[in-house]
């Protein structure tokens, strides 16, 4: 059976999450149902990253099988056709070998979280970003989150109800600069905990307001306690950007 | 009576423009009742731009008249309160002096045209683009653009509507940039005519994908005719960025 990869953007807004659930739209179910619009085929999609409500994606990854091979101009064209009005575009489709897998052959995930640091509340970007009205001092932040690159034991930034066996992970890079008005985050990891990035850039927002000193969060990551973690940020300023296949 | 001006952003998508009209919610009537709700005062709000319905602002600039004075943050503060959950937020409130006008007082305008040129429809880019699927040329679209730029009769890329005394108009610079994936045109003048930046970037839409010539945007100008006009532009690509004063 051909194995397809796409590439896909979405505004997570109006959706439950990228995973399909009993009550709600996902993305997942989606595409699932253009698929089946297109082909007549049921088939169940694996995404690199499983986005919570309200995250959004520039550049998610997914794989799913058919049992006829098809052009892969086509799927894209049809699977967008399909999508709408939905917020949801496949960006590209390729075919891909057998073994591979959106989850399990990810090496590494990249993920962008924006704020809107400005007394007056977001139009244009409303949804998009955090909007945090008092000013943050962002070169704190980058300070602070240098404290969290590296292999660490991240269990104080992961959510009660990670799935994850382990809470050691690697964090390449987690970098915080200024866009205008607006804070950008960037993070990097092979793969992360459940709401890590969220519960990383909660805390870093406690260094940019003066509440915290750039040591606390090193002594937070040191204290491997949830209770330790400052606020969860929330879902509407996080953007999966890209996947890395070897 | 004090006079304020207000600096203003909004998502031009949920309105039908700026203008109050007899049916419908306009970004004027949305402030105006704001400020009746701030305080009781029935306003009326003069614009730089009376942008058309789905056109967005990153700048926009009115002014208004209260018979008491107030202190100009509480003012933005509690026009923001008020103007929950619409996409319209105040950036700037000051006190300017009577004989201002944020229309007639005017120096320049600042447009910015934004095209999403890739054969995937948008997704987090819904509403906030044009979205031409074809590959465009933006290095031609900038040189014939640079036809367009100074002292002309531009009544080929006037709407039918328009309501200006004279169609002579100067166009200070109308730049072509790719950025990533879109294919940005910045407008700047004292005034434009109605449709004007629309119609000038329908046109050179049809130079980037070669239908025309780059010459056929002067012969289109020199026309002075509306019917040689390309094609107007949807208004969701475009915004009014700033306007200047003296």
């Amino acid at each position: 059976m051909p194995r397809y990869r796409i590439a896909i953007e979405y505004d997570g807004t109006p959706f439950v999450g990228w995973q399909r659930q009993a009550l709600g739209v996902s993305v997942q179910g989606a595409i699932e149902t253009a698929i089946h619009a297109f082909c007549g085929e049921t088939v169940s999609l694996r995404a690199a990253g499983r986005t919570d409500a309200g995250v959004h994606a520039l550049g998610q990854v997914a794989h799913f099988d058919l049992s006829l091979p098809r052009d892969t101009f086509r799927i894209r064209e049809a699977l967008n056709y399909h999508l709408k009005p939905q917020p949801v575009a496949v960006l590209d489709c390729v075919e891909v070998a057998e073994d591979f897998d959106a989850r399990f052959s990810a090496v590494k995930r990249h993920y962008l979280y924006r704020i809107l640091n400005r007394r007056a509340r977001p139009a244009l970007q409303q949804h998009r970003v955090w909007w945090v009205a008092v000013p943050l001092d962002w070169q704190r932040m980058h300070a602070a989150a240098q404290h969290l690159v590296g292999h660490h034991d991240f269990t104080t930034f992961r959510d009660a109800q990670c799935q994850a066996r382990s809470p050691v992970k690697t964090l390449d890079r987690l970098d915080v600069v200024q866009a205008g008005e607006e804070i950008h985050i960037r993070a990097s990891a092979r793969s992360f905990l459940h709401h890590q990035v969220r519960s990383m850039v909660g805390t870093l927002k406690h260094v940019g307001d003066g509440r915290w000193q750039v040591e606390d969060v090193k002594r937070a990551l040191d204290a491997h306690d949830r209770a330790a973690c400052g606020v969860v940020a929330p879902a509407s300023g996080l953007y999966l950007v890209a996947v890395d296949y070897a």
